[in-house]
């Protein structure tokens, strides 16, 4: 029986080259990762809907395509989910939302759906988000732990690539919402530069912070759909996307990190601390130089910087959700949660003022970052505070994710720690439209130095 | 009865100091407005649809609220129209495309119309597009001559002030969609920097490109638009909207004028290039320096890469429409006119590189925009290669539009040429960001050296 702490994660990549001469079959792959999931579902409840006999299909036609050697691209027969904020044709987008419990069906594909369904992939469903991916949490519980949180808001992602009952799953992150749950599910996160990935089709919180993501059970896999989205659908508008080669990038260890403690160190417990300087003193011994902050000026006053970012972060977020959830709330004030109405609520009473403010302290942490790009090949932190808290009153805390969104570069989770058998992620941030960088250094430290909370290599 | 050759254009900022006594009502100016509507309206063809009941009641709400001291804001009681690609709630979104021919109504107002309509503005209907913004042009015809185009794609809001109307409606430009019809029409246009207006809630072609702009008689009117949407819907997520002040900046001359030919001038008609020159002469007169390309490198390199954008910007804009148009064309292939066909069908072929390269000429001519800021206060040129054509085949020519479009700085249409009794209007580009500035120069260029077309004083 599938169970994380055992089982290796589905690998697509390793399985593609068996699919021409038909010694393994996108329809059997699928058939494999169906059978965890009608195994764990019902405990784990990662998915909001999903359609086994239109995936059987897809998958049938993939594996008839290899076999005739006419395979569409290399996600040709993968199986995918989609969070429930992106539009999948045929199904409605509700977001965990009592405001969209009536919505239609979509009509068209979200972009990256599109360039997924192009290439051949095989759309499973739709996964658990939090209430438009930003308050009440859904039903989904941790693989790991069932009395435990996914992490959010990507949460049905997250637990349904821990569960094996795919190999990616797509995500989208505001403030922590790709990490945060890779993290607590012990799976690879990637949050891409901001809009390397095209995120439109769909519904689209804080539109200037929100990013699409991956949550996969290996690098490999997320490298390989992230490369024929950007190849295929392209980044956002206006932003040119950097995943070249088809690939993973080799491995290349960085000479020099810099270690970040942000507002999250203060809130993370002693076993994963300990984890953690573990984890940092390992890097050290394979010949990597770990900076602290106070290294130099620069870095302690980015490091400053970041820890201050809650600050402004909600000014943020919350002037860009005025329109249109202003209007929503008003027209139906029952269909939100309390937390979701105290956002909205909030958001009604900034001032253009505030906004601006928030801007700018954003654009001068985004100066300080870049300016370091001379100094460090990147940044280390934990990517969340701890293994995932019992119950589900919450799914996670921000704190350790705040400055890579707002910075807007590229940022992995790495699954190599844990923490009372339960997964810890270590977060790896490089620079803007460095995202190749990224993967190649998070290769490396997958390989190096890793005590990796599962069976599988998730190189 | 209503000609725009003798009739002024409605003013709002010169009737609403008359509401607080009484004196003019929001209803008694909506009533004039209707009066044109009703008159014109069967040979213009400037809206998809109206409800003039709804916008009576609409008045009479604000005609109370102005009497009894409780206007909302500037914008109370100031009847507006729709550009049919933005959503107005209980109202279907076409964009004069078939494939959206049975479209439900939408939900919710898109964010300037929701900043308009809690402003109290009210709501008249929705103007006349070409199709999907792009392509076929719609039904309207132009006021001034009832033979010729009002130019497009904001067909109909151009058309609606021009007929006197409205005062003002709401536009959208992604090459030449705003200043193109406006200038064609005789009105004011507005196209402010990229960004600084919130253009979310609808169908959004191209969306790096695709500015929410403003059509109104008067550039008063205009500026109070403008400032309300900014300081309640913001400017596009990310962007900080620059409109300070309630009124109208007060006119500044500018001491330097870059002239521009771009790839315009060489289609531009005689009557029109004449009426130009003298324009040019006559701001000279009034001790405006007008700087011509060869003045120095710097404005010879930036006139040489403005005449060439029509290279690249296709590969701009219709890389930014693959997703989602490519689907809808496969979904209902006969849902599209030849044209757009055509437009979808050259997307699909476009490769990533194409989009860098163009992303990358667009920063280029950026940068050489920019570094003029220390050399000019801004750049004059025709806003149309002449008045609108006979016919209805298309909706006029972009070349004079590409560059501030593809660069993102604000430009304002200045209706201040007549040729054969026509209107022909100048084009005003600025810095980014510096719509206030603009505005102040648009100004004074309005009230000196003007020979306007209409009888009114647009100012």
């Amino acid at each position: 029986m599938y169970d994380p702490k055992t089982a290796r994660y589905p690998s697509f990549a390793q399985a593609r080259p068996n699919f021409a001469d038909g010694s393994d079959t996108p329809r059997a792959l699928l058939e494999r990762a169906l059978e965890n999931l009608d195994r764990l579902e019902p405990q784990v409840r990662a998915f909001v809907s999903f359609d086994a006999a239109a995936a059987r299909r897809s998958a049938d036609a993939s594996s008839a395509r290899w076999r005739a050697g006419a395979a569409l691209s290399d996600v040709d027969g993968l199986p995918v989910g989609i969070k429930d904020c992106f539009d999948v044709r045929g199904f409605p987008t509700r977001a965990n939302s009592a405001y969209f419990a009536g919505a239609p069906a979509a009509a068209t594909d979200a972009a990256h759906v599109d360039a997924l369904r192009r290439g051949g992939a095989v759309i499973v469903g739709k996964t658990v988000t939090t209430e438009l991916t930003m308050a009440a949490p859904g039903p989904t519980w941790n693989p790991w732990d069932l009395t435990r949180t996914p992490g959010g808001s990507s949460s049905g992602s997250a637990a349904a690539v821990a569960a094996g009952m795919l190999p990616i799953a797509t995500g989208s992150q505001v403030r922590g919402s790709v990490i945060r749950p890779a993290s607590i599910c012990g799976v690879i996160g990637m949050k891409p530069t901001f809009g390397a990935l095209n995120r439109y089709g769909g519904i689209d919180p804080s539109p200037s912070i929100n990013h699409l993501g991956l949550l996969g059970g290996t690098l490999a896999d997320v490298w390989s759909v992230a490369h024929h989205i950007a190849n295929v659908a392209g980044g956002d508008p206006g932003v040119v996307p950097h995943f070249a080669g088809r690939d993973l990038p080799a491995a290349r260890r960085p000479r020099r990190l810099a270690r970040q403690y942000t507002a999250g160190w203060q809130h993370t417990d002693a076993a994963s601390r300990e984890a953690f300087e573990n984890y940092v003193r390992a890097l050290a011994q394979t010949g990597i130089e770990i900076v602290e902050p106070d290294a130099s000026p620069e870095l302690r006053a980015y490091e400053d910087a970041t820890a201050s970012v809650p600050q402004w972060f909600f000014d943020l977020m919350l002037w860009e959700i005025r329109w249109p959830m202003l209007a929503w709330r008003e027209e139906r004030p029952d269909a939100f949660s309390e937390t979701m109405r105290g956002y909205i609520d909030r958001a009604a009473e900034l001032l253009p003022a505030d906004y601006e403010r928030a801007c700018i302290a954003r654009e001068r942490l985004r100066a300080r970052h870049r300016a370091l790009a001379a100094a460090v090949d990147g940044f280390v932190t934990l990517a969340h505070i701890g293994p995932g808290q019992i119950g589900q009153p919450a799914t996670g805390t921000p704190w350790y994710n705040d400055a890579s969104s707002a910075i807007g570069a590229p940022t992995l989770n790495l699954p190599v720690l844990a923490v009372d058998g339960l997964p810890v992620g270590v977060q790896l941030m490089g620079f803007e439209h460095g995202d190749a960088d990224l993967a190649a250094m998070g290769r490396a430290l997958l390989t190096t130095a890793a005590s990796p909370t599962t069976g599988t290599s998730p190189e």
